[in-house]
């Protein structure tokens, strides 16, 4: 039995042990059970702690042996000397995969930590055992409602089908704290840590026919083979979206890989033609590699490079006018049918072609509502900028569109918007249409342009691997 | 006696009459009223109607004639048609100054609009009254507060020292909408819409001398000519910062902005050599915009490139060297002194020196402050970029390291900062430190990364200017 074939068990477990379960707050096992309890993991969990009767309400265990039935997740934060010894328990206990959160292997200056690590993939893969780690927070899923890390926070970030895979635990934390402001909603967070035997391309074909992942994230700063990741990412033969970050690219990032996770970050340029070769899509910064991980997981694909720029004041329409050009979007002409319902709409004061300056009627969501449906409509267009600034004068606006798209069917073509608005007369108006129907919301209208860009890249990410077999 | 005189009384006025004051929230009127009164404007209010005798709680005037006593800002809400009377109506009562919120100038396809505004303009060239506007918002004075708007919300916007002043009314909206949620504090928003007579060239020497201004924002689609703009700043002399954002780039833009504000965007090249010899700092969009402009408001000067990279997690200190370098800033070694404080701080498992990977004591308030104190006075340290995310496990940081900067003196050097925690146990830590003690907080580490950039290019700009002259 290969790696790849436990892992629906691991990240998907009937029961979990704890090695390591603590009710002391300074210690990780404490929030480890805090995640798993509180995030209310549906299966079994048991603690192993030979110190304790109870934990966290739960009966606890005084070493994996006395756990009764199987056990499919075994998550370890115990000292880096015990791990091997607890590898062992855990291979005879036929435990199918491992979350190593404990420290001190390969990424630490003394070459001991190297060696233990070697140790441990050694025993690790004589049994074909795949260990999430070590020196990671672990991952959560959810789906499953399964906190798998000493973070109990991320419960709460919404649930959708991003999956994030990254080296960095600081970057999953990142994400998903502002995941929650920007309502990007994930599937999976996993913390790769060190990659004792368990790396990006170990992954990636899990996550290809894992139903719950429609978009793959990747944090990476450095891997020993990046052509493995190459040749994985090939072999999903662009069934789902990959996206890819890649930090370390300069000279001092390469140093602070080498200590974080123990592998040269590598020349930039290799990365970025494992990254065109395999189909994978680059993003440059966190905000870009949510944003378009959002727009992915939530919008129809864009199946043209022609878009409209709808704005209810003309200067965030140029804004993203700027921004699709520079995309290699096309704002191209309406259709005659289209035009003629714009210009019933709009008085002859304004912009009534593509880019639209709705600005002469940006106090009538009747009007706004009634042109974003033409262009919608219209068989030119492929997908839609919308952004909106609201107020006082004109706060009917998100309550009207939200009515409407409660009653309209799903858009066919992808629909990102910017509706900004001050907190106070902020309704739910937008969260509720957030990721529905065919839309998505993003704070300014350069990253809802730049995401429509993405969206186009992609498209084309797709073809090209269509062409080329 | 020229319009930059009369300013101080436009921006600062002891009375302002509004000329269509209306109690239908049908009516910008309407707004414009809700605004003064509930902004909570200290001075003289006079709504002008000749058809009401009482709006918001204020006795109603039926014309401006019979105002008692002195007016200095007139807001004018009254059909297009009617605006060249009612200046008639200013200039004799003695208004200083004008915001003309009215629409239907040469922002219009029918030519009539051009020719009204020519006409307009004449009128108040004759009688040397600035006009802001025809086709604004108006603009917001948070310092005394007196929001002279359509936009009451504008009054919720923190204040601090940063003007904006803009082609867009819709990005002054967005921007303000932005500010509110990450702690941007502004002096003035300022819409310029037509610019009859007041263009940025007219408001720049204003601002130099205006105490409330510590930084300006001018958000540009297009000038009639640019190198007014150039002669402005230069008149500053690297007094106070100014920042550009200049929209319309591309081809599509320059239509939408003829349109907009009836100019040519113009090719952006000839801005952006303007904006270099004007000793204007360029952005490339509104996040970079704002972080820039709060950064620039609240932190001491980057006095050089020597920068250090702090990370509670090394994935995000990675992202950050990456856009530090790109930025032209230098990770350089510790003096001795301060290695040496870390390396008591820190076992000696990461990377100890220049960037600095706090992972292992990620979970000890106590060292990370210790380690940012030794930096901080670290005579070989310009500025510091500190980056955190923190959650159940680490939770103390936030909170610790509030009361370490409520007894410690203000850093002198600039300290950007991204510390990221999910709302539930988001405190209110970080926005009490936030633009204090020479700290500001931004949400990602690029974003922190890259306004740290901008000190360092606002730095080298004052200098070429100090050694051109």
């Amino acid at each position: 039995m290969d790696y790849l074939a436990k892992l629906p068990r691991v990240f998907q477990p009937e029961s979990v042990v704890v090695i390591g379960a603590s009710n002391n707050p300074d210690k990780l096992g404490y929030h480890v059970m805090k995640s798993l309890v509180q995030g209310g993991y549906p299966g079994r969990i048991y603690p192993i702690n030979p110190n304790a009767s109870e934990l966290w309400d739960l009966p606890t265990f005084p070493s994996l042996d006395t756990v009764p039935g199987d056990v499919d997740l075994a998550i370890i934060v115990v000292p880096a000397q015990l791990v091997p010894g607890v590898l062992e328990q855990c291979h005879k206990k036929g435990v199918q995969g491992i979350v190593l959160i404990t420290a001190g292997f390969r990424e630490i200056e003394d070459p001991a930590g190297a060696s233990l690590q070697e140790r441990v993939r050694e025993m690790a893969d004589g049994w074909s055992l795949p260990i999430i780690g070590p020196n990671t927070f672990g991952f959560v899923n959810l789906t499953t409602t399964l906190n798998a890390s000493f973070t109990p926070e991320f419960s709460l970030v919404p649930k959708g089908g991003v999956t994030l895979v990254s080296q960095s635990g600081g970057f999953c934390h990142l994400s998903a704290f502002r995941a929650m402001e920007e309502n990007v909603a994930f599937a999976k967070i996993i913390g790769l840590g060190n990659r004792c035997n368990m790396d990006f391309s170990d992954i990636l074909p899990y996550l290809a026919d894992d139903p719950d992942t429609r978009v793959i994230g990747l944090y990476i700063e450095g891997m020993d083979d990046p052509r493995r990741l190459l040749d994985a990412a090939g072999q999903m033969r662009g069934r789902k979206p990959v996206i890819a970050y890649k930090a370390g690219r300069g000279e001092t990032g390469d140093d602070a890989s080498r200590f974080h996770t123990g592998s040269l970050a590598g020349r930039y340029e290799i990365y970025r033609g494992a990254f065109r070769q395999g189909g994978i899509l680059e993003v440059g910064d966190t905000e870009e590699l949510l944003d378009t991980a959002k727009a992915l997981d939530s919008l129809p694909p864009l199946h043209g490079n022609k878009v409209a720029v709808l704005s209810s004041q003309a200067g965030p329409g140029m804004i993203a006018c700027d921004i699709c050009e520079a995309c290699g979007l096309r704002l191209v002409e309406f259709s005659s049918r289209t035009q003629e319902r714009i210009n019933e709409l709009l008085p002859p004061l304004a912009i009534r072609t593509n880019p639209v300056d709705m600005g002469p009627a940006w106090y009538s969501p009747r009007a706004i509502i009634g042109i974003m449906e033409a262009v919608i409509d219209d068989p030119n267009i492929d997908g839609v900028v919308f952004l909106a600034m609201y107020a006082s004068a004109n706060v009917a606006l998100g309550g009207e569109m939200r009515k409407y798209w409660e009653e309209r069917k799903p858009s066919t073509k992808p629909l990102v918007a910017c509706f900004s608005a001050p907190s106070p007369i902020w309704t739910e108006d937008v969260k509720l249409m957030d990721r529905t129907k065919g839309m998505v919301f993003l704070p300014t209208p350069e990253r809802a342009a730049r995401t429509m860009g993405n969206l186009w890249r992609q498209t084309m990410l797709v073809r090209n691997r269509r062409q080329n077999g």
